[in-house]
């Protein structure tokens, strides 16, 4: 990779030392300048039906098979809702509950992982969060949480809190074995980490763009296997899920066959154009590169933290680890962190993980080692003073 | 309203004689070139956690402050969803039905305002589809079709299909003296005609943004009354749409107090920005102008298809009218219609109704009468024919 190159999609790094992916991903200043120029053509060009439905729809297309192949799906099995959160609640939704069943989380997923299950109370269904011991969940601990009332396993495939990556792969064998549905929700691992949603027997996935897939807010893939596809119903319908949307006569619905079924009105088409334009950004520099850079990265920083005596729950290598790390430092709560760091113009989040202060760290592929030094060094102030 | 001045914000009528508002609304070039400077920030400076929130969830609240002045409720009765069908499902999924209750519909209306509630079938929810006669449906009519067990009415405020304007205030008092739910699907209304949802005692409202709002896809109103808000729990809940959504400790689900409990997570800020943009500029022109600039486009059109015995079900006058106009000539198929009109860049919907089929024309505020006349020209071309 030619970081100088990439450095010049990136003018913000001029002005911020931006390790914050993990919270919002800078879009590449090519991308945006097509994505500016896609605007221009609603006012110039688009507004032809003929053109609506040829451009929009065939890039809405177009976009699916891009997402589909990054997570080694088909093209038919991925639906554009507007976030990631709504995927989950799909799920939620859509199946069918018996009151006793149960679903197993973890305290390592985002807060809407685990809402829409919470909300299902009262049909009877029990949510099981699984509490991480320092930042790690074995699938030793979901095989002692299942029992046979168990219909789903829900989880971050990297946790936003502090990077933990579960192993899918055993997960989706377990999950398998118990006749359970595996949700994963892959927002915090795309785009620099692969993912194979057959080898890993995934039912569910959801996923926003907007973090190292680099795209805008505003659409969100969500996955259903084939086989469910054709098992279950959409609990949203509406004209664009029918089989054919541009029947308007209000004959009888027919919903589509295949995951168009999740999308009962147009989506977000500026939104799902820069997704196509990000998917081809990552494919051009090549997914191994850019994980090689961001582990290059997250461990000088892991390195460098620990030599400090900082406390990091983020557990290293490519199994386990990602490019979130958390960093506490026992002698200074997170808020006097993030300040230090801000007045640096060094960009992170300030967060909490298992009641401890401090700040969640995410460097992308187009920061420098230069930068997690100068990461580094503000911690080492805060220590020696 | 300077119409020289205007034509330079819609490039397009350069190009196309865009007579088509109903399917997609053109979007003002200076609005355009605002939406492309809010992208350019995200690259340039918006990253920062502090931006994010201060910016994007600032202009959030902002929208919906503008898009509730528009139909007269309050700023905290208005959720973003991704599109106006998600509305109906909202409403569909989140009312707690008893077998044998009933909705009533309209053939009017457009194919999400029914689907949501045919599939509740299986619930032992009855839909009534109100047939047009000629184009119209009185409120006598819905009157008739209710019997004790309904429970909505649903309509377009003006239909998709040939442009009628339901009497919503009439509906909202036969909705209530029957304590039944009152749901509009403004989509086709908005932006061109006031719209008071107290005064029509309205209790659910979804409407888009890409018509005569003239905004892009991906972001749609939905308008819960107060009452109603602190009553239902909506079906989707995610981070977003918690009280505090900063609180990621995974503490218990508190839900908002507002609206926001209907937005589980992030919407499409891109696309809430350009609804700002334009509900300033629809401001700055004026409703009441803008109304009566189209209505009188409108009249024109009316009376000179009419002059060549063309077949107009869309009533006039401003009590049922709207700025949608179906045209059948009855010596021409609609497909022929809407090819010869091609021919001279002359941009409208081949539709049909009740059988016949024609075309569908929906002209805008920045229309002028030559356009139109150049329309009723080809009309006459085919008539003599």
């Amino acid at each position: 990779m030619d970081i100088s190159r990439i450095r010049e999609d990136f003018p913000i790094a001029e002005r911020y030392n931006y390790l914050n992916s993990a919270a919002i991903g800078i879009i590449p200043k090519s991308n945006l300048e097509a994505l500016n120029k896609f605007s221009q053509r609603r006012i110039l060009e688009i507004p032809h039906p003929d053109l609506y439905h040829n451009e929009y729809l065939k890039l809405t297309e177009e976009t699916r098979e891009l997402f589909a192949r990054l997570i080694k799906a088909e093209k038919d099995e991925i639906s554009f809702q507007p976030n990631t959160s709504m995927g989950i609640n799909l799920i939620a939704e859509m199946l069918n509950w018996k009151r006793g069943d149960n679903v197993i989380v973890t305290d390592l997923g985002y807060p809407s992982g685990i809402y829409p299950w919470l909300r299902l109370k009262k049909r009877g269904l029990t949510t099981k969060i699984l509490k991480n011991r320092d930042g790690l969940i074995d699938v030793s601990d979901f095989e002692e949480a299942i029992d046979q009332n168990t219909r789903v396993i829900s989880v971050s495939f990297v946790s936003f809190a502090n990077g933990y990556r579960h192993d899918l792969e055993a997960l989706g064998k377990l999950a398998k074995q118990n006749n359970i549905y595996l949700v994963v929700d892959a927002i915090q691992g795309l785009g620099y980490l692969d993912l194979d949603v057959r080898k890993c027997r995934i039912d569910f996935l959801t996923s926003g763009n907007y973090k190292w897939l680099m795209a805008p807010f505003g659409a969100a893939e969500f996955y259903c296997c084939k086989k469910l596809l054709e098992e279950l119903e959409s609990p949203h319908v509406g004209w664009f899920s029918a089989r054919d949307p541009f029947d308007l006569t209000l004959s009888p619905y027919k919903r589509s066959r295949t995951a168009r079924m999740f999308e009962p009105g147009n989506p977000s088409f500026l939104s799902i154009f820069g997704i196509r334009e990000s998917l081809k950004y990552i494919s051009r520099l090549g997914m191994a590169s850019i994980r090689k850079t961001i582990f290059k990265l997250r461990n000088t920083l892991v390195e460098g933290l620990q030599e400090l005596d900082t406390w990091v729950p983020s557990p290293n290598g490519e199994r386990h680890g990602s490019a979130i790390v958390f960093a506490n430092l026992p002698s200074c709560v997170g808020e006097k962190v993030y300040a230090a760091l801000k007045k640096r113009n060094i960009v992170v989040s300030q967060r909490s993980f298992n009641g401890r202060s401090g700040v969640r760290i995410a460097p992308s592929f187009w920061n420098t080692h230069e930068e997690v030094e100068a990461l580094i060094d503000v911690f080492r102030e805060l220590t020696s003073k």
